[in-house]
């Protein structure tokens, strides 16, 4: 098959690799439909964390069951699927909490299973998917090709932004300002608007990313960045600062602005990848600043963001404002690090 | 009148000082009943805060109305009433958000207030009471001597032990640690255990503050300390953490410790002013572990914990030990410095 590779910072490949086979009663063999790149994806490719050369790359798929294990009963070969950018056995007691991320079996897409064994990455033609029925989610009956986009962003980034608005504890009537117009903060956007903010300040200096926002329910935006955005955030509450900021981001920057941005017993919600960031513990303390978040447990939310997508309630897919075949991942890399494009949808065939 | 005040490191005195006057029409003057010693007086004591001589100390006191100015209506000398550590108008917009430490007209005991005009602090046998009508919290009549002390807790202590519960977001069924047997700690372990927890693992080697534990609501208790004590609570819950650590010490190593014993989704409170707090941001995104609390805005739990303590339902003024008067301040200081007491009530009369 045709899978992604990454062997040094901005070396992605799309080579010739085996096809996978089932290994253990409880895998699946998916056949990708389509796959995407991750902001997550760009640390690697800019050489900010390690690269070990060959490792598969790619964590978000949306495919059909073509095998199924012997212990696999809740999937049938045929089933549309949606997985989320962690496996897990959707069953263990960290699972049943709603943390998936953590599962006591899961793993990441690309590395090694617990019994040692490859798991393929995301954006190839096939992967072998571990806790195959806790990993995945069904949609009924075959959804056409113009719901790909949107359920295809259930495996990560619209799960994601969900997290983060959890995670800051977004309530109905709240101030909220999103940091970071990424295709995460575009979904936290939704999020927010969903949970019912009465503001929603999208934070974006780029026009068609701000007119995104403002179709995904942004009530203000600001293009200003640090000293400048916080400042015009706050004029927007009077002085005051916003109830919660999702920090959609990862970089000290972006962590310092979401907490400048936060009223006295407000918080914050994150979920980016954190890079060089030192948390302010003495203006948390002083201000009453929380913070939740972390790793989003994108399966936890999946069945009802799936009814969501399915109900025509959301469209999140609109973050994808390119698409190309498997074999121009190298491009879709580029053009994502070069901020050409928001989101790049690869059509593995 | 006499009123404590602190020169230098371990150099604490009981001096002759004015009489404090009515200045502004929002004050109240306040002759002192009882007042104490709080775990975060020890910082400049020990020399870990910077110490300007002749600071006055202390931010804990229970007294009588003596005086009002023209525009408190909603008080009358005679009143008993409960001072907050920290006072505040309670109308503005922070206040009325239940974070009435971050008052916009707000301010601590013992420093200028906004007019420039010095407060006392509430070591003394009176206290200048700026915003008084926002700030004191009556007691209906004249209550016994034997409600003072936990009346007086009601001041610090027990609200910043609920406000660390509240920081956690406890809920019915939770399993909670609390790491620190200090008085706040003791009193956060009233919370959780107020809040439903159904298991509170009380983190103490002293007998006597072990012994209050329990009689508080603590269902286990863990002598051992740092990865020894961790090792321990993860046992009492099969491996796999606690919801919520409840940190009420605010050292490095406390902190540590919280986020070491919490399951992934869970969260830490804290409430001690962080000394060399570093927030682990790398295990809080892996582990989706949040954190909520800060300085507690015990003006906003005063009523309720006033009721409840008038209704019998709780005893937080178990945790003083010792009782002196005011003149011997200094021995206070040294006995909860040595830990030969967890929390001293002084008689100012």
């Amino acid at each position: 098959m045709r899978a992604t590779t990454i062997h040094a910072p901005f070396d992605i490949r799309v080579e010739d690799l085996p096809d996978p086979e089932l290994h253990r009663p409880t895998d699946a063999l998916v056949k990708v439909h389509a796959a995407c790149v991750c902001g997550s994806d760009l640390w690697p490719y800019r050489g900010i964390n390690d690269v070990t050369p060959g490792t598969r790359i790619g964590h978000e798929f949306v495919g059909t069951v073509e095998q199924v294990g012997d212990e696999v009963t809740g999937l049938r070969p045929g089933d549309f699927v949606i997985a989320p950018f962690v496996y897990s056995d959707n069953t263990c007691r960290v699972c049943r909490a709603g943390m998936q991320t953590s599962c006591e079996h899961g793993g990441f897409w690309g590395t090694d299973d617990e019994h040692g064994l490859p798991v393929d990455g995301g954006q190839g033609q096939w992967v072998r998917v571990p806790q195959a029925e806790g990993t995945l989610v069904t949609v009924p009956g075959r959804p056409g090709d113009d719901l790909l986009p949107d359920l295809l962003t259930l495996s990560d980034v619209m799960g994601t932004g969900w997290h983060c608005a959890v995670g800051a504890g977004v309530q109905p009537g709240d101030t909220v300002a999103v940091v970071g117009d990424g295709a995460v903060g575009l979904c936290a956007v939704i999020a927010a608007h969903l949970m019912g903010a009465s503001m929603v300040v999208a934070m974006s200096r780029h026009e068609a990313r701000q007119a995104l926002a403002t179709q995904f329910g942004a009530t203000h935006l600001v293009a200003e960045r640090g000293e400048q955005g916080v400042a015009k955030v706050r004029a927007l509450t009077e002085g005051l600062g916003v109830d919660r900021a999702l920090e959609c981001v990862g970089t000290g920057e972006a962590m310092a602005t979401a907490f400048d941005l936060v009223r006295p017993g407000g918080s914050v919600g994150f979920v980016g990848v954190p890079h060089g960031v030192e948390l302010p513990i003495g203006t948390m303390f002083r201000n009453n600043i929380g913070i939740g978040g972390g790793i989003a447990p994108v399966r936890a939310y999946l069945p009802e963001l799936r009814d969501r997508v399915l109900a025509g309630e959301i469209h999140p897919g609109r973050v994808f404002d390119l698409t190309l075949p498997l074999d121009e991942a190298p491009e879709a890399y580029a053009a994502m690090h070069e901020r050409r494009a928001t989101k790049v949808l690869l059509q593995p065939w």
